[in-house]
């Protein structure tokens, strides 16, 4: 059976993180590879990825020419924006490709942009592939896993939500979208500006876990505070003095008839282990039964991301034309057999694996 | 747009709940009811229910009787093994209506029973209607959720799992199935004997795990051993005295290449909390990254599987014809909604819901 083949769009952290993990897999192979730094074009994709063999796969910065080989899928992780990769989703899907995007907007636009939403839909239809956004955060533990839970629910309430990481790997680029290392009047100015934004992805997890319940929302209110740090907190990369800012703590309201349903909290910050702040997803359901739930240390979302995106190949394969999203596919897997077989099957029942 | 109509057929304190939840949804309609004691037969459902009105559907003792209405689906929970219940699958499935059934061997028969499973698979395909076995265990704790967790992973290496319940509530025949208020030897003199079986779902568990995993497993051993208790545990169905059995601690090892992939446990027992045992469902992957989940307490047997059956109504209706599992369908989901709007779109995207 021929392989399944991958383009893989976006070669940054996320990006070459996916096409290593793809390496491991069996009955995939990535056959083109984008990438939008120029000094990455025309090397071997091996070489770009460090893996320590060639691949006979010539990075381009020009993305038509990896399209070209109207790859079964193209891995797509370039930006967290819609507006922003609209294009770039379209020339994919022109090319005949299924696409799987990490675009943290993508994970549910049919909440914050449902025109866009509705064109991507069109499109994916009228090229006949499916389009999915997904993530670790928005697309798994604060929308799909909250879904998934629900299920063991004759009724539900109300769902809040937490989760907990550290920032401390993460380089400068985070350190200023997310605040840290800031004073409490610099940390107010940037989110004025805009050059603060804490977390992206909220609105999408509130309207995927709103939809997949039946509910409508009225509003979704979004706060985003300072977490002043008690403590000096230093890494590599940022040194946080006490008084100073070390990261902030971005929580979403979701109402509907006036009463909040969804409350999702999302503190992000540096080294939170030093004032006693334990890591962790943690996740409550008031419903019959209610629902209790813990993960620590949190799901990592480099490595989480990376993971969902490669293992949802199959599921999108699967899938009918348009935009899809995490609710209305499969649970996802970590599938270790021949993806080919799975995917080219009829999804994955015993004599198809 | 027409109601989703149902028919329930078995109406003990499963699917009396599951018919019970029903009445709370929106475009779903029960049309119909079997029950197996003849003493509920003739009366009208919502007197057998004790809802207190009538629903204008009168409860029958002949599965003919009521199937012939063709409804969309039947709830079945009448049996935990898949042989027995053949035959009352057979007729649901020739009257035209998608079958979900609590019956726990039905959870993944594509392991324990892989020729009876082909032959449910191809009367369901020739009858173009969907079957699948669902119930929070074997169905969701320790195998769909296990499942969903492994798509955060780029590789899984080993998965464990612990669910630790309190079967108090539980009558009579769960007491004397799990050897509840025996001697150690009488545990022994029954396991050998089948009267105490312990917990039935963990090969279907296990294959469930393993065919999502694309593992090949060689062999699925369980042990049974009596929880001995040191305290005197009382509830209104049994005496359980220090020394005696308390109830039964059953797990289950799944091997591939001769190394353990997969542990299941499931010590079930009255009143654990007076030896300082918490009640709790646990999964712990070795993974890239490793997942550490807690669900405190456990989630409800009961409630649970009564939920995630009513739930899964619209998953069955968009399936594929054939014997469906768990993994296959899409993630599970308290849809409050309208159910018919749903289950007749196109798969749950926004428009649709």
């Amino acid at each position: 059976m021929d392989d399944v083949t991958v383009v893989c769009w976006g070669l940054g952290a996320m990006g070459s993180g996916m096409a290593r993990a793809l390496l491991e897999r069996k009955g995939v192979r990535i056959v083109g590879a984008v990438a939008s730094r120029p000094e990455k074009a025309g090397r071997d994709l091996g070489e770009v990825l460090g893996v320590g063999r060639e691949l006979g796969v010539r990075v381009t910065s020009n993305p038509e020419e990896a399209l070209e080989a109207g790859a079964d899928v193209v891995l797509h992780a370039t930006s967290s924006f819609a507006k922003e990769i609209y294009h770039q989703l379209d020339a994919a899907m022109a090319a005949g490709s299924d696409v799987i995007t990490v675009a943290e907007e993508m994970a549910y636009l049919w909440q914050s942009d449902p025109k866009l939403a509705a064109e991507i839909d069109q499109l994916a239809r009228k090229y006949g592939v499916s389009v999915l956004g997904t993530g670790i955060n928005p697309g798994f533990v604060l929308d799909t896993l909250i879904i998934a839970l629900t299920g063991i629910c004759t009724g539900v309430r109300r769902v809040k939500a937490r989760r907990v990481n550290d920032l401390s790997p993460f380089g400068p680029t985070v350190m200023r979208t997310q605040g840290v290392g800031t004073t409490v009047e610099e940390f107010r100015d940037g989110l004025a500006k805009g050059t603060i934004v804490g977390h992206i992805g909220f609105v999408q997890s509130c309207g995927m876990i709103a939809d997949a319940l039946g509910w409508k929302l009225d509003e979704i209110r979004q706060t985003r505070e300072p977490i002043v740090s008690a403590t000096r907190r230093k890494t590599p990369y940022v040194d946080v003095k006490p008084g100073m800012v070390a990261g902030c703590n971005h929580t979403a309201h979701a109402f509907m008839n006036g009463e909040e349903v969804i409350t999702l909290e999302h503190p992000q910050q540096v080294l939170p282990g030093l004032e006693g702040v334990e890591t962790g997803d943690y996740i409550w359901i008031e419903g019959t039964p209610p629902v209790n739930l813990a993960i620590k240390p949190e799901i990592p979302g480099g490595t989480g991301t990376i993971a969902i995106a490669v293992n949802m190949i199959p599921h999108v394969l699967n899938a009918e034309p348009g935009l899809v999203t995490m609710k209305d596919l499969r649970v996802p897997a970590c599938f270790m057999g021949d993806i080919a077989k799975l995917a080219r099957g009829e999804g994955g029942r015993r004599e198809h694996v």
